[in-house]
């Protein structure tokens, strides 16, 4: 199968470009341990792929985006270990693992995550790509992740916790939380390849419509009993009271929902005809059951 | 007298810029509050200073600079809000003031300081400069702020709690968690500046110089009772057991070795006749009494 088989030759090639960072940390006591410890822990890296298909729809190579792939991968890893802090969610396994603050204790886990987010932006801006380029993906990247972006989510979530919040709150605080960051991921594929404005924004309209489908179904999920931690994002804890899709607007509902958001997605590429990987990724997201 | 108008003039320009850009953050939940409390806590701004006056030293405009001293003062802020965590020194107070997690509790101050890391690289990449000379300065300031710089030593630091450490592992802690931001403040200034690579050597040799001999001042501080927080970076807490400059080598060798290096730092910087204002300040920051 196609997309099987390009996924898992980015994957293959986003794990190895990883483990390279990784490998030239240097080696100040427990550091290096424990921002591999989490990095290299898995996950189906679905925002890196998403930055290397779009560059090469783009007409862009992939390995020219590996650096920004790869720095925003940096950049969720942190945002997990954070999250998982016994001050945040508290959670005590990730992925299987136990997570990064039963390891190495809560201040190394703080600290791996501050270099984490700090790298990223050192990879992005190894880039061999034109200066111009590489400065947009920084802010870019910045925007995504910060106070107008996952932060802010973050924030907003642990805010909601055990209110009843409407569905435009709901929806608001995932679309920071976890949407604009695969947008981000979508963009710094456009960016990589030099891409028109017109091409960037239909990427990132892509990426937000799978990026809330994605939520959905994680919401669907949670709840069928299949519920796993697929590169699941900030705020995921099962544990905490909160307002899902799920409990708004009921089962049936969201999957109409999905696979509308779906459809819409693949419709914001229908201008590239060469947007098959991307438009089979997008309905195997929506379809996954792990 | 010269050196304190220029610095107030300074010092005033970096309190308006962070002012600015705290304004345009969002408003999502107490994020916004948290982020500027802190940043906007006081202190002397010795960072951002440094970058204005190395700018200026090369010929640059000190304006074009200030995004990237106000970038870097970000990154120290967010520093200090994670080493006052109680899982990191556990501070009640910094400069006089209840610590950010005191007043926004735990998560947010996480949350807060993860915030203005990440913001830190938007108003870097918003500057009004060749785009080279902004992809260097994302370089050199992710560089001297993660694994290889100050996250490093502040992970040393903690690995280190309560050991009777030789000379050569203070001064690696303190190069990595407070020298290394200080050189590139110089270097950013440089950057900023579009300085050759002669030039902009000479402004790190002098920021290395005044920036050890800062740290060993503050510990001199610390021991006759004249102890405040001018900037003092992470892992200053005096309640924590730990090797200093003075308990390693007396009260007079380490006022001997301040000399000694503020005079390295002035020799530095000798091909540049206009250098006067980083001269003064140099003499100014090793003879602080507050």
């Amino acid at each position: 199968m196609q997309l099987q088989k390009q996924l898992q030759a980015d994957q293959a090639c986003i794990e190895a470009a990883l483990a390279q960072y990784a490998a030239r940390w240097p080696d100040h006591g427990p550091l290096r341990e424990a921002m591999t410890y989490s990095l290299m822990a898995g996950g189906k890296r679905i925002r890196p792929v998403l930055t290397l298909a779009v560059c090469r729809l783009f007409g862009g190579r992939a390995e020219d985006a590996l650096p920004f792939a790869c720095g925003l991968e940096m950049v969720h890893t942190y945002s997990l270990i954070h999250d998982d802090l016994p001050c945040m969610d508290d959670d005590d396994f990730r992925r299987g693992k136990p997570t990064n603050h039963k390891v190495y204790g809560q201040a190394n886990a703080v600290l791996a995550g501050d270099a984490l987010l700090t790298a990223a932006f050192s990879v992005l801006a190894s880039a061999p790509l034109p200066a111009e380029r590489v400065c947009r993906a920084v802010t870019v990247l910045a925007q995504a992740a910060g106070p107008a972006g996952m932060v802010g989510g973050q924030v907003l979530d642990l805010l909601g916790e055990g209110k009843a919040l409407r569905e435009e709150e709901v929806i608001q605080i995932e679309a920071l939380k976890t949407g604009c960051m695969i947008e981000a991921a979508a963009r710094l594929g456009a960016i990589a390849a030099g891409s028109t404005p017109e091409q960037e924004e239909a990427a990132a309209a892509y990426a937000r419509s799978i990026g809330l489908a994605f939520q959905i179904r994680d919401d669907v999920l949670d709840v069928t009993g299949d519920a796993q931690t697929l590169g699941k994002p900030i705020g995921s804890d099962q544990s905490r009271e909160k307002s899902t899709f799920v409990a708004l607007k009921g089962l049936a509902a969201c999957e109409d929902w999905i696979d509308q958001l779906t459809e819409q997605a693949i419709e914001s590429l229908s201008p590239y005809p060469e947007a098959d990987f991307l438009c089979a990724l997008a309905r195997f997201l929506a379809g996954r059951s792990k």
